[in-house]
Protein backbone atom coordinates (compact mmCIF):
# COMPACT_ATOMS: atom_id res chain seq x y z
CA UNK A 1 0.00 0.00 0.00
CA UNK A 2 1.26 3.50 -1.28
CA UNK A 3 0.83 5.30 2.36
CA UNK A 4 1.62 8.95 0.60
CA UNK A 5 -1.01 7.90 -1.52
CA UNK A 6 -3.77 7.00 0.75
CA UNK A 7 -2.62 10.13 3.32
CA UNK A 8 -3.17 12.83 0.39
CA UNK A 9 -6.24 10.20 -0.98
CA UNK A 10 -7.65 11.35 2.39
CA UNK A 11 -6.65 15.06 2.79
CA UNK A 12 -8.29 14.91 -0.63
CA UNK A 13 -11.57 13.70 0.59
CA UNK A 14 -11.49 15.49 3.86
CA UNK A 15 -11.85 19.00 1.43
CA UNK A 16 -14.39 17.30 -1.00
CA UNK A 17 -16.58 16.96 2.00
CA UNK A 18 -16.42 20.13 3.02
CA UNK A 19 -16.60 21.92 -0.28
CA UNK A 20 -19.94 19.66 -0.85
CA UNK A 21 -22.68 22.93 -2.11
CA UNK A 22 -25.86 24.03 -1.21
CA UNK A 23 -28.23 21.78 1.63
CA UNK A 24 -24.68 20.05 2.58
CA UNK A 25 -22.82 22.87 3.52
CA UNK A 26 -24.20 23.12 7.05
CA UNK A 27 -23.31 19.56 7.58
CA UNK A 28 -20.01 19.01 5.90
CA UNK A 29 -18.76 22.52 7.48
CA UNK A 30 -20.29 21.27 11.41
CA UNK A 31 -17.46 21.41 13.54
CA UNK A 32 -18.03 17.53 15.00
CA UNK A 33 -17.56 15.88 11.34
CA UNK A 34 -14.56 13.72 11.19
CA UNK A 35 -13.86 10.20 9.54
CA UNK A 36 -13.91 8.63 12.81
CA UNK A 37 -17.21 6.78 14.03
CA UNK A 38 -19.26 8.75 16.53
CA UNK A 39 -18.98 8.78 20.16
CA UNK A 40 -20.90 5.82 21.05
CA UNK A 41 -23.03 6.91 24.16
CA UNK A 42 -24.67 4.02 24.74
CA UNK A 43 -23.06 0.58 26.58
CA UNK A 44 -21.54 -1.90 23.65
CA UNK A 45 -23.20 -4.91 22.50
CA UNK A 46 -24.48 -7.36 24.08
CA UNK A 47 -26.85 -5.73 26.75
CA UNK A 48 -28.19 -7.63 30.03
CA UNK A 49 -30.50 -10.39 29.09
CA UNK A 50 -33.33 -12.00 31.95
CA UNK A 51 -35.03 -14.97 31.49
CA UNK A 52 -38.90 -13.52 29.79
CA UNK A 53 -41.57 -15.37 29.89
CA UNK A 54 -42.53 -16.92 26.35
CA UNK A 55 -46.05 -16.70 26.29
CA UNK A 56 -46.18 -13.59 27.26
CA UNK A 57 -44.11 -12.69 24.77
CA UNK A 58 -46.38 -14.82 22.15
CA UNK A 59 -49.26 -13.17 23.37
CA UNK A 60 -47.66 -9.51 22.54
CA UNK A 61 -45.98 -10.70 19.72
CA UNK A 62 -49.34 -11.33 17.90
CA UNK A 63 -51.00 -7.99 19.32
CA UNK A 64 -48.03 -6.03 17.89
CA UNK A 65 -48.52 -7.50 14.53
CA UNK A 66 -51.68 -5.83 14.29
CA UNK A 67 -50.14 -2.44 15.81
CA UNK A 68 -46.75 -2.64 13.17
CA UNK A 69 -47.52 -5.34 11.04
CA UNK A 70 -44.62 -8.44 11.40
CA UNK A 71 -40.99 -7.25 11.63
CA UNK A 72 -42.23 -4.78 14.39
CA UNK A 73 -44.63 -7.36 16.25
CA UNK A 74 -41.70 -9.68 16.76
CA UNK A 75 -38.95 -7.34 17.46
CA UNK A 76 -41.02 -4.51 19.76
CA UNK A 77 -42.81 -8.37 21.72
CA UNK A 78 -39.73 -8.86 23.13
CA UNK A 79 -37.98 -5.25 23.65
CA UNK A 80 -40.95 -4.63 25.21
CA UNK A 81 -40.33 -6.83 27.73
CA UNK A 82 -36.82 -6.01 28.02
CA UNK A 83 -37.64 -2.92 28.63
CA UNK A 84 -40.36 -3.50 31.70
CA UNK A 85 -38.06 -6.41 33.03
CA UNK A 86 -34.73 -4.81 32.48
CA UNK A 87 -34.89 -0.78 31.46
CA UNK A 88 -32.21 0.70 30.44
CA UNK A 89 -30.75 0.75 28.12
CA UNK A 90 -33.79 -1.00 26.15
CA UNK A 91 -35.50 2.07 26.83
CA UNK A 92 -34.19 4.11 24.28
CA UNK A 93 -34.70 1.82 21.49
CA UNK A 94 -37.71 2.91 20.00
CA UNK A 95 -41.13 1.68 18.58
CA UNK A 96 -41.85 1.04 14.78
CA UNK A 97 -38.45 0.57 14.26
CA UNK A 98 -38.73 -2.34 12.25
CA UNK A 99 -42.14 -1.27 10.68
CA UNK A 100 -40.32 -1.25 7.10
CA UNK A 101 -39.38 -5.05 7.09
CA UNK A 102 -43.40 -5.64 6.93
CA UNK A 103 -44.07 -8.62 4.37
CA UNK A 104 -40.58 -9.54 3.38
CA UNK A 105 -39.41 -5.55 3.29
CA UNK A 106 -42.25 -3.24 1.98
CA UNK A 107 -44.46 -5.95 0.40
CA UNK A 108 -41.50 -7.30 -1.37
CA UNK A 109 -42.35 -10.99 0.28
CA UNK A 110 -38.57 -11.42 0.69
CA UNK A 111 -37.22 -12.36 3.69
CA UNK A 112 -40.09 -13.06 6.39
CA UNK A 113 -40.31 -9.93 8.91
CA UNK A 114 -41.01 -12.16 12.13
CA UNK A 115 -37.87 -13.47 11.62
CA UNK A 116 -36.16 -10.50 11.06
CA UNK A 117 -37.50 -8.90 14.06
CA UNK A 118 -36.63 -11.64 15.90
CA UNK A 119 -32.75 -12.12 15.41
CA UNK A 120 -32.31 -8.23 15.97
CA UNK A 121 -33.62 -9.16 19.41
CA UNK A 122 -31.51 -11.85 19.67
CA UNK A 123 -28.54 -9.85 18.75
CA UNK A 124 -29.40 -6.95 21.18
CA UNK A 125 -28.38 -9.17 23.98
CA UNK A 126 -25.68 -12.05 22.75
CA UNK A 127 -22.09 -11.49 21.34
CA UNK A 128 -21.82 -11.92 17.82
CA UNK A 129 -20.38 -15.65 18.14
CA UNK A 130 -23.51 -16.72 20.31
CA UNK A 131 -25.87 -14.74 18.08
CA UNK A 132 -25.09 -16.11 14.96
CA UNK A 133 -25.73 -19.67 16.71
CA UNK A 134 -28.97 -19.05 18.21
CA UNK A 135 -30.75 -16.89 15.21
CA UNK A 136 -28.87 -20.19 13.02
CA UNK A 137 -31.29 -22.14 14.83
CA UNK A 138 -34.11 -19.73 14.80
CA UNK A 139 -33.66 -19.94 11.08
CA UNK A 140 -33.70 -23.40 10.99
CA UNK A 141 -36.56 -24.22 13.04
CA UNK A 142 -38.79 -21.68 11.06
CA UNK A 143 -38.49 -23.59 8.06
CA UNK A 144 -39.30 -27.02 9.74
CA UNK A 145 -41.98 -25.49 12.34
CA UNK A 146 -45.75 -26.29 11.33
CA UNK A 147 -46.98 -22.54 11.86
CA UNK A 148 -48.93 -21.11 13.40
CA UNK A 149 -48.38 -23.36 16.66
CA UNK A 150 -50.99 -25.26 18.75
CA UNK A 151 -50.47 -22.49 21.64
CA UNK A 152 -51.42 -20.19 19.26
CA UNK A 153 -54.38 -21.77 17.57
CA UNK A 154 -55.67 -22.30 21.24
CA UNK A 155 -54.89 -18.97 22.70
CA UNK A 156 -57.16 -17.75 19.46
CA UNK A 157 -60.24 -20.56 20.38
CA UNK A 158 -59.88 -19.28 23.77
CA UNK A 159 -59.77 -15.86 22.92
CA UNK A 160 -56.55 -15.46 24.96
CA UNK A 161 -55.27 -13.14 22.90
CA UNK A 162 -54.17 -9.81 23.90
CA UNK A 163 -56.07 -8.02 21.17
CA UNK A 164 -58.99 -9.44 18.60
CA UNK A 165 -57.66 -11.69 15.75
CA UNK A 166 -58.94 -11.37 12.42
CA UNK A 167 -60.73 -14.95 13.42
CA UNK A 168 -60.57 -16.80 16.72
CA UNK A 169 -60.76 -20.28 14.54
CA UNK A 170 -57.63 -22.94 14.59
CA UNK A 171 -55.89 -22.07 12.02
CA UNK A 172 -54.54 -24.92 9.51
CA UNK A 173 -51.06 -25.12 10.13
CA UNK A 174 -48.04 -25.43 6.94
CA UNK A 175 -44.41 -25.79 6.82
CA UNK A 176 -42.56 -22.79 4.89
CA UNK A 177 -39.51 -24.62 4.02
CA UNK A 178 -37.89 -21.33 3.58
CA UNK A 179 -37.42 -17.99 5.54
CA UNK A 180 -38.57 -15.92 2.70
CA UNK A 181 -42.39 -14.36 3.31
CA UNK A 182 -43.19 -15.45 -0.50
CA UNK A 183 -42.86 -19.00 -0.05
CA UNK A 184 -44.09 -19.33 3.37
CA UNK A 185 -47.44 -17.44 2.80
CA UNK A 186 -47.65 -19.35 -0.47
CA UNK A 187 -47.09 -22.38 1.54
CA UNK A 188 -49.88 -21.67 3.72
CA UNK A 189 -52.01 -20.33 1.40
CA UNK A 190 -52.13 -23.24 -0.55
CA UNK A 191 -52.57 -25.64 2.45
CA UNK A 192 -54.98 -24.18 3.78
CA UNK A 193 -57.47 -22.74 0.73
CA UNK A 194 -57.33 -19.06 1.68
CA UNK A 195 -55.39 -16.77 -0.59
CA UNK A 196 -53.01 -13.96 0.58
CA UNK A 197 -55.61 -10.99 1.01
CA UNK A 198 -57.70 -12.89 3.65
CA UNK A 199 -58.60 -12.05 6.77
CA UNK A 200 -57.48 -15.68 7.79
CA UNK A 201 -54.20 -15.08 6.17
CA UNK A 202 -53.57 -12.04 8.16
CA UNK A 203 -54.58 -13.82 11.45
CA UNK A 204 -52.17 -16.68 10.73
CA UNK A 205 -49.05 -13.80 9.72
CA UNK A 206 -50.13 -12.40 13.29
CA UNK A 207 -50.18 -15.59 15.05
CA UNK A 208 -46.86 -16.93 13.54
CA UNK A 209 -45.21 -13.63 14.63
CA UNK A 210 -46.35 -14.34 17.94
CA UNK A 211 -44.38 -17.75 17.49
CA UNK A 212 -41.04 -16.74 16.41
CA UNK A 213 -41.09 -14.22 18.96
CA UNK A 214 -41.46 -16.80 21.29
CA UNK A 215 -39.21 -19.40 20.22
CA UNK A 216 -36.44 -16.50 20.05
CA UNK A 217 -37.04 -15.81 23.58
CA UNK A 218 -37.26 -19.74 24.27
CA UNK A 219 -33.51 -20.11 22.96
CA UNK A 220 -32.54 -16.83 24.67
CA UNK A 221 -33.38 -18.48 28.03
CA UNK A 222 -31.72 -21.49 27.28
CA UNK A 223 -28.44 -19.63 26.53
CA UNK A 224 -28.90 -17.89 29.42
CA UNK A 225 -29.15 -20.80 31.32
CA UNK A 226 -26.65 -22.53 29.38
CA UNK A 227 -28.87 -25.26 28.40
CA UNK A 228 -28.74 -24.47 25.25
CA UNK A 229 -28.09 -26.70 22.08
CA UNK A 230 -28.58 -26.53 18.59
CA UNK A 231 -30.44 -29.26 16.56
CA UNK A 232 -30.98 -27.98 13.46
CA UNK A 233 -28.91 -29.63 10.54
CA UNK A 234 -29.38 -28.33 7.08
CA UNK A 235 -31.36 -30.68 4.89
CA UNK A 236 -30.02 -34.18 3.27
CA UNK A 237 -31.13 -32.46 -0.01
CA UNK A 238 -29.29 -28.85 0.54
CA UNK A 239 -26.13 -30.87 1.99
CA UNK A 240 -26.21 -32.49 -1.22
CA UNK A 241 -26.01 -29.45 -3.28
CA UNK A 242 -23.95 -27.55 -1.01
CA UNK A 243 -21.15 -30.09 -1.96
CA UNK A 244 -20.56 -28.18 -4.81
CA UNK A 245 -23.13 -24.74 -4.30
CA UNK A 246 -21.45 -23.72 -0.94
CA UNK A 247 -19.05 -20.67 -0.60
CA UNK A 248 -15.83 -21.70 -1.94
CA UNK A 249 -13.01 -19.99 -4.37
CA UNK A 250 -13.83 -23.04 -7.02
CA UNK A 251 -15.71 -20.94 -9.83
CA UNK A 252 -15.88 -24.28 -12.25
CA UNK A 253 -17.95 -26.24 -9.44
CA UNK A 254 -20.24 -23.18 -9.17
CA UNK A 255 -19.09 -22.11 -5.84
CA UNK A 256 -21.44 -18.97 -6.05
CA UNK A 257 -23.36 -18.93 -2.83
CA UNK A 258 -24.03 -20.92 0.45
CA UNK A 259 -28.19 -21.87 1.21
CA UNK A 260 -29.68 -23.91 4.06
CA UNK A 261 -32.66 -24.62 2.97
CA UNK A 262 -33.74 -26.89 0.62
CA UNK A 263 -33.10 -25.97 -2.61
CA UNK A 264 -35.88 -27.29 -4.72
CA UNK A 265 -38.11 -24.74 -3.02
CA UNK A 266 -36.91 -22.10 -5.67
CA UNK A 267 -35.39 -24.29 -8.45
CA UNK A 268 -35.23 -27.62 -10.04
CA UNK A 269 -32.41 -30.16 -10.70
CA UNK A 270 -30.02 -28.80 -13.12
CA UNK A 271 -28.74 -31.24 -15.65
CA UNK A 272 -25.51 -33.43 -14.31
CA UNK A 273 -22.36 -31.78 -15.93
CA UNK A 274 -19.37 -34.75 -16.92
CA UNK A 275 -17.27 -33.11 -14.21
CA UNK A 276 -20.23 -33.43 -11.35
CA UNK A 277 -20.16 -37.56 -11.81
CA UNK A 278 -16.78 -37.59 -10.81
CA UNK A 279 -17.92 -37.05 -7.14
CA UNK A 280 -21.83 -37.37 -7.10
CA UNK A 281 -24.50 -40.24 -8.75
CA UNK A 282 -26.45 -38.04 -11.34
CA UNK A 283 -29.51 -36.15 -9.10
CA UNK B 1 -66.74 -10.49 20.80
CA UNK B 2 -67.51 -11.79 24.11
CA UNK B 3 -66.31 -9.31 26.63
CA UNK B 4 -66.93 -11.50 29.37
CA UNK B 5 -64.75 -14.43 28.37
CA UNK B 6 -61.87 -11.78 27.14
CA UNK B 7 -61.34 -10.48 30.27
CA UNK B 8 -61.54 -13.72 32.29
CA UNK B 9 -59.45 -14.69 29.45
CA UNK B 10 -56.90 -11.24 30.49
CA UNK B 11 -56.73 -12.42 34.16
CA UNK B 12 -56.17 -16.26 33.50
CA UNK B 13 -53.28 -14.68 31.54
CA UNK B 14 -51.83 -12.45 34.41
CA UNK B 15 -52.52 -15.23 36.95
CA UNK B 16 -50.25 -17.47 34.70
CA UNK B 17 -47.50 -15.21 34.31
CA UNK B 18 -47.39 -14.86 38.08
CA UNK B 19 -47.47 -18.50 38.70
CA UNK B 20 -44.53 -19.35 36.29
CA UNK B 21 -42.26 -20.85 38.12
CA UNK B 22 -38.10 -20.78 38.23
CA UNK B 23 -35.82 -19.03 36.30
CA UNK B 24 -38.68 -16.45 35.31
CA UNK B 25 -40.35 -16.14 39.09
CA UNK B 26 -38.14 -12.53 39.54
CA UNK B 27 -39.33 -11.78 36.06
CA UNK B 28 -42.85 -12.25 35.91
CA UNK B 29 -43.18 -11.04 39.91
CA UNK B 30 -41.11 -7.78 38.87
CA UNK B 31 -43.92 -5.01 40.02
CA UNK B 32 -43.55 -3.18 36.65
CA UNK B 33 -44.75 -6.30 34.62
CA UNK B 34 -47.75 -5.50 32.96
CA UNK B 35 -49.45 -6.26 29.85
CA UNK B 36 -49.42 -3.03 28.01
CA UNK B 37 -46.32 -1.95 25.92
CA UNK B 38 -43.23 -0.36 28.23
CA UNK B 39 -43.40 3.18 29.15
CA UNK B 40 -41.27 4.24 25.70
CA UNK B 41 -38.84 6.71 27.19
CA UNK B 42 -37.31 7.50 23.87
CA UNK B 43 -38.81 9.94 21.53
CA UNK B 44 -41.23 8.10 18.62
CA UNK B 45 -39.92 8.16 15.44
CA UNK B 46 -39.73 9.66 12.90
CA UNK B 47 -36.52 11.25 14.15
CA UNK B 48 -34.97 14.54 12.77
CA UNK B 49 -33.37 14.09 9.63
CA UNK B 50 -30.41 16.45 8.36
CA UNK B 51 -29.45 16.09 4.65
CA UNK B 52 -25.89 14.11 4.94
CA UNK B 53 -22.88 13.72 2.16
CA UNK B 54 -23.68 10.66 0.39
CA UNK B 55 -19.75 10.32 -0.31
CA UNK B 56 -18.84 10.10 3.17
CA UNK B 57 -21.93 7.61 3.71
CA UNK B 58 -20.40 5.31 0.54
CA UNK B 59 -16.89 4.93 2.17
CA UNK B 60 -18.42 4.71 5.72
CA UNK B 61 -20.23 1.29 3.84
CA UNK B 62 -17.25 0.22 2.83
CA UNK B 63 -15.00 0.81 6.07
CA UNK B 64 -17.56 -0.39 8.47
CA UNK B 65 -18.55 -3.19 6.08
CA UNK B 66 -14.66 -5.07 6.81
CA UNK B 67 -15.96 -3.84 10.49
CA UNK B 68 -19.16 -5.92 10.66
CA UNK B 69 -20.29 -7.09 7.30
CA UNK B 70 -23.24 -5.78 5.04
CA UNK B 71 -26.09 -5.29 6.83
CA UNK B 72 -23.69 -3.45 9.87
CA UNK B 73 -21.83 -1.72 7.26
CA UNK B 74 -24.96 -0.01 5.52
CA UNK B 75 -26.98 0.85 8.76
CA UNK B 76 -24.12 1.80 10.90
CA UNK B 77 -22.80 4.40 7.78
CA UNK B 78 -26.05 6.02 8.06
CA UNK B 79 -26.62 6.13 11.66
CA UNK B 80 -22.68 7.63 12.50
CA UNK B 81 -23.20 10.18 10.48
CA UNK B 82 -26.23 11.10 12.30
CA UNK B 83 -24.70 10.60 15.28
CA UNK B 84 -21.95 13.48 14.38
CA UNK B 85 -24.43 15.66 12.48
CA UNK B 86 -27.48 15.47 15.10
CA UNK B 87 -26.76 13.85 17.74
CA UNK B 88 -29.27 12.77 20.57
CA UNK B 89 -31.35 10.51 20.23
CA UNK B 90 -29.30 8.64 17.60
CA UNK B 91 -26.32 7.99 19.60
CA UNK B 92 -28.44 6.15 22.08
CA UNK B 93 -28.66 3.24 18.84
CA UNK B 94 -25.72 0.70 19.65
CA UNK B 95 -23.22 -0.59 17.31
CA UNK B 96 -23.10 -3.96 16.14
CA UNK B 97 -27.14 -3.93 16.11
CA UNK B 98 -27.62 -5.08 12.39
CA UNK B 99 -24.70 -7.63 12.96
CA UNK B 100 -27.04 -10.20 12.68
CA UNK B 101 -28.40 -9.85 8.94
CA UNK B 102 -24.64 -10.68 7.44
CA UNK B 103 -24.88 -12.67 4.11
CA UNK B 104 -28.16 -12.46 4.02
CA UNK B 105 -29.06 -13.27 7.80
CA UNK B 106 -25.81 -15.34 9.36
CA UNK B 107 -25.02 -16.49 6.03
CA UNK B 108 -28.25 -17.68 5.15
CA UNK B 109 -28.08 -15.92 2.12
CA UNK B 110 -31.61 -14.56 1.75
CA UNK B 111 -32.18 -10.53 1.75
CA UNK B 112 -29.40 -8.68 1.08
CA UNK B 113 -28.09 -7.58 4.51
CA UNK B 114 -27.15 -3.87 2.94
CA UNK B 115 -30.39 -3.31 1.94
CA UNK B 116 -31.81 -4.18 5.45
CA UNK B 117 -29.72 -2.14 6.89
CA UNK B 118 -29.98 0.86 4.90
CA UNK B 119 -33.77 0.61 4.81
CA UNK B 120 -33.71 0.38 8.96
CA UNK B 121 -31.83 3.88 9.02
CA UNK B 122 -34.50 5.32 6.33
CA UNK B 123 -37.29 4.00 8.47
CA UNK B 124 -35.47 5.62 11.92
CA UNK B 125 -36.18 9.28 10.41
CA UNK B 126 -39.41 9.10 7.90
CA UNK B 127 -42.86 7.92 8.91
CA UNK B 128 -44.43 4.96 7.76
CA UNK B 129 -46.03 6.24 4.32
CA UNK B 130 -42.85 7.94 3.33
CA UNK B 131 -40.34 5.20 4.87
CA UNK B 132 -42.47 2.61 2.55
CA UNK B 133 -41.88 4.70 -0.58
CA UNK B 134 -38.30 5.56 -0.06
CA UNK B 135 -37.44 1.97 0.99
CA UNK B 136 -39.91 0.75 -2.21
CA UNK B 137 -37.74 2.58 -4.55
CA UNK B 138 -34.26 1.70 -2.63
CA UNK B 139 -35.15 -1.85 -3.32
CA UNK B 140 -36.15 -1.20 -6.83
CA UNK B 141 -32.75 0.52 -7.37
CA UNK B 142 -30.86 -2.43 -6.20
CA UNK B 143 -32.62 -4.58 -8.51
CA UNK B 144 -31.98 -2.81 -11.27
CA UNK B 145 -28.67 -0.80 -11.02
CA UNK B 146 -24.83 -1.76 -12.01
CA UNK B 147 -23.57 -2.57 -8.94
CA UNK B 148 -20.64 -1.90 -7.59
CA UNK B 149 -21.17 1.34 -8.95
CA UNK B 150 -18.60 3.33 -10.95
CA UNK B 151 -18.40 5.46 -8.26
CA UNK B 152 -16.90 3.03 -5.68
CA UNK B 153 -14.75 1.48 -8.27
CA UNK B 154 -13.04 4.62 -8.72
CA UNK B 155 -12.67 5.03 -5.02
CA UNK B 156 -10.67 1.82 -4.83
CA UNK B 157 -8.60 2.32 -7.91
CA UNK B 158 -7.45 5.95 -6.60
CA UNK B 159 -7.28 4.19 -2.97
CA UNK B 160 -9.26 6.61 -1.84
CA UNK B 161 -11.04 4.11 1.04
CA UNK B 162 -11.33 4.74 4.33
CA UNK B 163 -10.18 1.06 4.79
CA UNK B 164 -7.92 -1.39 2.72
CA UNK B 165 -10.06 -3.27 0.76
CA UNK B 166 -9.23 -6.83 -0.41
CA UNK B 167 -8.14 -5.53 -3.50
CA UNK B 168 -8.04 -2.12 -5.47
CA UNK B 169 -8.67 -3.24 -8.85
CA UNK B 170 -11.99 -1.79 -10.65
CA UNK B 171 -14.32 -4.55 -10.67
CA UNK B 172 -17.01 -6.15 -12.79
CA UNK B 173 -20.49 -4.62 -12.46
CA UNK B 174 -23.93 -6.60 -12.75
CA UNK B 175 -27.42 -6.23 -11.99
CA UNK B 176 -28.99 -8.52 -9.28
CA UNK B 177 -32.59 -8.59 -10.62
CA UNK B 178 -33.93 -9.44 -6.95
CA UNK B 179 -32.64 -7.78 -3.48
CA UNK B 180 -31.54 -11.55 -2.59
CA UNK B 181 -28.06 -11.92 -1.19
CA UNK B 182 -28.56 -15.17 -3.22
CA UNK B 183 -28.99 -13.94 -6.38
CA UNK B 184 -27.63 -10.87 -6.06
CA UNK B 185 -23.72 -13.07 -5.10
CA UNK B 186 -24.47 -15.82 -7.48
CA UNK B 187 -25.13 -13.13 -10.68
CA UNK B 188 -22.28 -10.98 -9.72
CA UNK B 189 -20.16 -14.58 -9.29
CA UNK B 190 -20.95 -15.37 -12.92
CA UNK B 191 -20.16 -12.31 -14.38
CA UNK B 192 -17.15 -11.43 -12.81
CA UNK B 193 -15.50 -15.04 -13.43
CA UNK B 194 -15.15 -15.19 -9.11
CA UNK B 195 -16.66 -17.65 -6.96
CA UNK B 196 -18.26 -16.50 -3.57
CA UNK B 197 -15.14 -17.48 -1.43
CA UNK B 198 -12.59 -14.97 -3.03
CA UNK B 199 -11.58 -11.71 -1.95
CA UNK B 200 -12.88 -9.97 -4.89
CA UNK B 201 -16.21 -11.49 -3.82
CA UNK B 202 -15.88 -9.89 -0.57
CA UNK B 203 -14.25 -6.21 -1.88
CA UNK B 204 -17.54 -6.25 -4.40
CA UNK B 205 -19.72 -6.76 -1.45
CA UNK B 206 -17.76 -4.01 0.50
CA UNK B 207 -18.29 -1.49 -2.09
CA UNK B 208 -22.22 -2.52 -2.85
CA UNK B 209 -22.34 -1.91 1.09
CA UNK B 210 -21.17 1.74 0.40
CA UNK B 211 -23.67 2.35 -2.58
CA UNK B 212 -26.74 0.52 -1.10
CA UNK B 213 -25.84 3.10 1.77
CA UNK B 214 -25.29 6.18 -0.45
CA UNK B 215 -28.51 5.39 -2.15
CA UNK B 216 -30.76 5.60 0.87
CA UNK B 217 -28.77 8.93 1.86
CA UNK B 218 -29.75 10.62 -2.02
CA UNK B 219 -33.18 9.38 -1.34
CA UNK B 220 -33.54 11.16 2.43
CA UNK B 221 -31.97 13.99 1.23
CA UNK B 222 -34.33 14.56 -1.70
CA UNK B 223 -36.98 13.65 0.29
CA UNK B 224 -35.86 16.18 2.96
CA UNK B 225 -36.16 18.99 0.19
CA UNK B 226 -39.04 17.92 -1.19
CA UNK B 227 -37.52 16.85 -4.75
CA UNK B 228 -38.31 12.62 -3.98
CA UNK B 229 -40.25 11.40 -7.25
CA UNK B 230 -40.34 7.89 -7.23
CA UNK B 231 -38.43 6.15 -10.78
CA UNK B 232 -38.62 2.35 -10.31
CA UNK B 233 -41.56 0.53 -11.86
CA UNK B 234 -42.55 -3.17 -11.36
CA UNK B 235 -40.97 -4.91 -14.19
CA UNK B 236 -43.25 -5.60 -16.92
CA UNK B 237 -42.68 -9.23 -16.77
CA UNK B 238 -43.46 -9.19 -12.60
CA UNK B 239 -46.88 -6.95 -13.99
CA UNK B 240 -47.98 -9.61 -16.46
CA UNK B 241 -47.41 -12.09 -13.47
CA UNK B 242 -49.05 -10.25 -10.63
CA UNK B 243 -52.21 -10.04 -13.08
CA UNK B 244 -52.87 -13.25 -11.23
CA UNK B 245 -50.90 -13.86 -8.59
CA UNK B 246 -51.15 -10.65 -6.53
CA UNK B 247 -52.10 -10.10 -3.13
CA UNK B 248 -56.21 -11.21 -3.19
CA UNK B 249 -58.62 -12.81 -2.00
CA UNK B 250 -59.08 -15.46 -5.31
CA UNK B 251 -57.26 -18.99 -4.04
CA UNK B 252 -58.31 -20.31 -7.53
CA UNK B 253 -56.67 -17.27 -9.24
CA UNK B 254 -53.21 -18.12 -7.02
CA UNK B 255 -53.72 -14.91 -5.21
CA UNK B 256 -50.85 -16.09 -2.58
CA UNK B 257 -48.23 -13.76 -2.20
CA UNK B 258 -47.13 -10.52 -4.31
CA UNK B 259 -43.77 -9.96 -5.67
CA UNK B 260 -42.08 -7.14 -7.31
CA UNK B 261 -38.66 -8.93 -8.54
CA UNK B 262 -39.08 -10.70 -11.83
CA UNK B 263 -40.66 -14.42 -11.42
CA UNK B 264 -38.29 -15.59 -13.77
CA UNK B 265 -35.29 -15.14 -11.49
CA UNK B 266 -36.34 -18.08 -9.86
CA UNK B 267 -39.29 -19.49 -11.82
CA UNK B 268 -40.02 -20.74 -14.91
CA UNK B 269 -43.06 -19.80 -16.80
CA UNK B 270 -45.76 -22.38 -15.28
CA UNK B 271 -48.25 -24.30 -18.06
CA UNK B 272 -51.55 -21.99 -18.71
CA UNK B 273 -54.30 -23.39 -17.36
CA UNK B 274 -57.81 -23.11 -19.38
CA UNK B 275 -59.14 -20.63 -16.68
CA UNK B 276 -55.97 -17.73 -17.61
CA UNK B 277 -56.38 -17.90 -21.68
CA UNK B 278 -59.71 -15.90 -20.59
CA UNK B 279 -57.76 -12.73 -20.00
CA UNK B 280 -54.25 -13.83 -21.53
CA UNK B 281 -52.16 -15.06 -24.26
CA UNK B 282 -50.36 -17.83 -23.52
CA UNK B 283 -46.84 -17.55 -21.78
Amino acid sequence: MDEKKRELSRRDFFRGSCLTAGALTLVAGAPKLTLAAGAAETPPLPWQYVPLDPEIVRKKGHQFYFAGHCAEGAFRAIVDELKINVGEPFTNIPENMFIYAKGGMVGWASLCGAVNGASCAINLVTNEDDSTKLVNELLGWYTQALLPSDTSNQYAVNLEYLVEGKTSAELVQSVSGSILCHSSVTNWCKVSGYASGTAERSERCGRLTGDVAAKAVELLNQHAEGTFQPVFEIPSEAQYCRTCHSKGTDYELGQFTRGKMNCGVCHDPHPIKESCTQCHDPH
